[in-house]
């Protein structure tokens, strides 16, 4: 028989411990963060029926990029690309039962059919944080205070990023006032939705294929477009007086995706060497309404874990993490095992997280084992220790030892 | 445009907040009491190539059971329908910089094509549990230890539940004490694999169609039949001294899986009202080398989310577990947003969670709103209480009040 291949599927990762403490760390930070807000987490299944992103006029996203394929049912199945339509979908589905507003986050794995050459991944995670049933701009406030707070948990400064705001609505009443049709709003959307990874010669020439008139150009001089960046002055304005500095009007920001209807914004890195968006969002007032009963308001955004890893690492804030368990019992002899799972049981009782040898190495070699798996602390459980249910706990790192009865090492351990 | 159906694609689950913060609660209490057994938590893709699947001789799984579709670039993948050959993948791939022995644990969701009809989950989380690179029995009663240990971090006793084992070795030798050839000998652990499941005629029909002699028959009889069973009884023994009383020799337990080598073992529900298999497992140590290189004997379990609720369910043990915020701050009226948004600043700086009102609802409302959302205190912040910087809390499921300093506040929740 020929021999399996050891890879993964393409474009996808595998986690081994120390790769999967550290998503965990971040993930947490995440969590405890949210919760402190008031943000409860959902979650639902990565296959969702195929109509479910049919629909949204997304039709780039849902005829390439996606994993669709039909079940032995006939019915076709996706693997979910974003998260916002499950959300959508699940809060539609208990409407009358749900206390509005719903304050709701999410960790799921996405999935995008991308071009492997292209070296971007086919699965990765996104924190979706939503605000659902507050229409006014107190709930795009909030929005945007838990993204700048989520980089401030890992310790992030207003130096390290910035937040660029648009709105929709001020797009829309420039592209009216440029005298443009609702095809070529469209249009000039996705063209500036691209606009920072082209030439600028290249824009200009399919910005004239478009329209005679920049819309952009009309912000000051028309009064419809004017008022709308005023109220976005007003909303950062708003930033200030809770102490957040970093928040800037950027009329070129308009997000992919069709479904926002009010302010749209991205975070951008400081640093010029990550200077891609590394994440954003919007109000999407019409999405829960598409299936059916009333619209529920809602304000949210997407954060990936590449760019955010990508992030943390550039201002060197990643989150300490360790899957290696703090102790290493040692055995001096296999006779010694039953001991050791009884000295174990005990500092298991304490909190402690306890590695046991099962291994016919040498106590020395036991010892360089313990270091390798980065377990700070060793003791072997020999016949000494059995009778006297004390050990000799040495800290790897210094070389330091202490005589220590079995309750008490538990609180050794924590306190250094 | 017709409307969006709000339905989930069929068989999976849509996890609202309190689904979910139960389902966090019990993968929490399993990652913990793993932890303090040194396990760490590992994590890959659910899309795997489809060939690591069906070089397992497992035919009806993949044939039938797997969500396996062609992706864009002609390759085959598959929905991992469980994780012991991404773990054996992931393993043989680092092999060498690997130090045996691993400690791993995982919490996948798991994918199988099931008819709908028969009312069985597509997709179910299955807690993982393996010992790698440790050939002889103190593995095996490790992984036995820490499957009691698990149920037991719950509160379930050995009353609750009993742990029933076998070993392929045994059912082996009694195979070919039978004189049965080794096309017969798979025939027949697939039919004990089903006993339970079928009628007692039915099954000694199908045993007469493949042997005269029922194997289990001679377990007392055949000299090396005898002496594996000796094997499992000393282990049985070993667990007795460990103050584990609830692991029986039951030969009928199979494991459907034809990857296992040595022990296989089944964890059944003592309540007659749940009488299945709630998880199980066994020895495998030939899977590892099916990709090249040295083999990596390992022993492990898997156990699913759906079983062990009912579980949990059955005897009261299911753990504690909210997603609602502790603190409602409430706002007499719109204009007090700001200062609410101030005090819940220096509250969620000492670890609170912290829900504040967005509507515009009379203060009345605002106290049943926290009382309907599972949120246990209210407290609302006006004018006075901005300027003294002191909460009002009640506690809604008593009516008591204490005023105190928004430094107090959350020691006085916490304490509570």
């Amino acid at each position: 028989m020929s021999e399996l291949s050891t890879d993964s599927y393409k474009g996808v990762r595998d986690f081994y411990p120390l790769d999967w403490a550290l998503m965990q760390a971040i993930f947490e930070r995440l969590r405890q963060t949210l919760a402190l807000w008031g943000y409860e987490e959902y979650n639902a299944s990565p296959l969702e029926r195929a109509e479910l992103y049919e629909s949204k006029g997304n039709e780039e996203i849902v005829s390439e990029q996606t994993y669709t394929f039909e079940d032995r049912g006939g019915r076709r199945v996706t693997l979910r690309p974003e998260m916002t339509p499950t959300l959508a979908r699940m809060v539609a589905h208990k409407r009358r039962e749900l206390p509005l507003p719903l304050r709701w986050f999410s960790l799921p794995n996405l999935f995008r059919y991308e071009r492997p050459q292209r070296g971007r991944l086919r699965e990765h995670y996104q924190l979706n944080v939503d605000l659902l049933g507050v229409k006014d701009t107190k709930a795009d406030g909030e929005i945007i205070v838990i993204a700048h707070a989520l980089l401030a948990a890992f310790g992030a400064t207003d130096d390290d990023f910035v937040i660029r705001m648009s709105s929709r609505a001020l797009l829309d009443a420039a592209c009216k006032a440029a005298g443009m049709k609702a095809e070529a709003a469209r249009a000039y959307l996705r063209l500036l939705d691209k606009k920072d990874k082209m030439p600028g010669a290249d824009f200009k020439v399919a910005l004239d294929a478009i329209t005679s008139t920049d819309p952009l150009a009309l912000i000051e001089s028309d009064k419809r477009v004017r008022a709308e960046k005023e109220k976005l002055m007003k909303l950062i304005e708003a930033f200030k007086a809770r102490g957040i500095a970093n928040v800037v009007f950027d009329p070129s920001i308009v997000r992919g995706f069709d479904y926002y209807t009010g302010i749209v914004f991205e975070i951008y890195d400081t640093d010029p060497a990550n200077s891609r968006a590394l994440f954003g969002g919007g109000r999407y007032d019409d999405l829960v309404s598409l299936f059916g009963g009333e619209p529920v308001p809602a304000v949210g955004f997407g954060m990936g874990d590449v760019t955010l890893v990508d992030f943390l690492t550039t201002h060197d804030l990643l989150p300490a993490s360790t899957s290696a368990p703090e102790l290493y019992l040692g055995t001096p002899s296999e006779n010694d095992l039953a001991a050791a799972n009884g000295a174990a049981e005990m500092l298991r009782a304490s909190g402690l997280r306890v590695f046991i040898n099962l291994s016919a190495k040498s106590l020395g070699d036991q010892v360089k084992d313990a270091d390798r798996r980065g377990i700070p602390y060793f003791a072997a459980v020999g016949d000494e220790e059995k009778h006297s249910h004390t050990l000799r706990v040495k800290r790897l790192s210094t070389g330091e030892e202490r005589s220590l009865s079995l309750a008490d090492v538990a609180a050794h351990i924590r306190n250094a």
